[in-house]
């Protein structure tokens, strides 16, 4: 299956190579590398080596980026098709424009770092806020699980206050806590602090959940660790209701 | 001491904002990330989320990158200075220009990659052939090592012609093999059969040494492997002669 991004650090040339051939048409991608750049005819010896930012983007437009400025060094405009080559021990990329025909060529001793990215088009999606999620949950509690059922909202603990409370169907109390976005390792490091503190009063039959629409790996780590569950959670349609404007005037 | 290179997959958005603000004025920066961005003032409700490739310089210059097209979607000039928070489980850049004053926000809720360079200024020095380096350690053959002896050079095997055959002054053979640019796998594989044949007519004493300005980690790795050694030759000043072309008019 094609990666959603690939990350190449201090790699061989020839990996190089077969990436971004692989990867050009559908990633973004970006490499740090030292390099001389050329246009087909040019003098090869008036160029300078030196370390640059090459970005190719999957309508085949190709940056060379230096050190400062907005402007890149070198471009090829969309459309513009390249290929990556090992020659005489370089990575060479020859990016070649139709019309007018123009062909600039990067020639590289060394890669430092290669990333590509499958940039979607389709949008993340946000939940308004916190409150938005658990006010969707206290009206449609099945979306965390059948026969979860809802205590309360924001019970107040030495530690803070937790976004929701309530019982499984085989009893156990369910702690739950609620991101807008990624989740990250503090979000877990929150529900840990909860669940200890349900754990002194002297409850045993407790389960942690983490409501989120995504999660890091690291704090997905930790979430297993823990024995806690995450709960993904995508907002849908925006629930968020407009001002009628039209009726305040 | 400060990384050449900085690389974090799949990170904490606390990971990114530090790494940034640590890295902003040395490196260049790129990110893969979701996110919004916003103008100081505008209305966030006209904005979408969306995946973006996020590009700053030691400058103050940062640049939002779509999928396609050469221009950057948002862009604020050199001089520019750009601080990185997490405001509400969201990763905030504010980049502010001075004159007119007009602040750039980036939303994140995901970074997917984040990778930073410190580009040198220095040039990359590259040897301009193989035989050129041959020539400068046929010349200067202490540049291996004291003692170093040289029996010949493009010695022909049933593998390839070896670069250059010499003893040491413990009478090893020593078997070298040239790249003028940064030495990949393929370099130590080549040495190795060298290496091996020399072995299968019955040397023992012998030693294989890759020269070149650069090796990649993966092929030191696979050299050290191997028992042989690495020795880094970089190019001082060009050797090369210019073709008097006022004597030929």
């Amino acid at each position: 299956m094609e990666k959603k991004y690939v990350i190449l650090e201090n790699p061989e040339l020839k990996e190089v190579a077969e990436a971004f051939n692989n990867l050009k048409r559908t990633h973004v991608i970006t490499i740090f590398l030292n390099c001389q750049v050329d246009y087909q005819g040019r003098a090869k010896s008036k160029l300078e080596w030196g370390d640059k930012l090459l970005i190719s983007k999957p309508d085949g437009t190709l940056m060379i980026h230096g050190k400062v400025k907005r402007e890149p060094i070198n471009w090829q405009p969309p459309g513009s098709v390249s290929i990556a080559k090992i020659e005489e021990d370089l990575l060479v990329i020859r990016s070649v424009r139709l019309n007018p025909k123009e062909i600039l060529i990067v020639r590289s001793p060394i890669v430092y770092v290669f990333s590509a990215y499958r940039m979607d088009l389709t949008r993340f999606m946000l939940w308004d806020s916190e409150a938005d999620m658990i006010d969707t949950v206290m009206d449609n509690p099945h979306l965390i699980e059948e026969g979860f059922h809802v205590m309360g909202k924001e019970v107040q603990t030495p530690y803070g206050k937790i976004d929701l409370l309530g019982f499984d169907k085989n009893g156990n109390i369910m702690i739950l806590e609620f991101k807008r976005s990624t989740a990250q390792l503090e979000a877990v490091s929150q529900l840990k602090r909860y669940y200890d503190y349900f754990n002194s009063l002297g409850h045993e039959k407790l389960r942690g959940i983490l409501v989120a629409p995504a999660i890091t790996s690291s704090a997905f780590k930790l979430l297993r660790q823990y024995g806690f569950e995450f709960k993904q959670m995508k907002p849908t349609v925006s629930k968020k209701k407009k001002p009628n404007i039209e009726l305040l005037r």
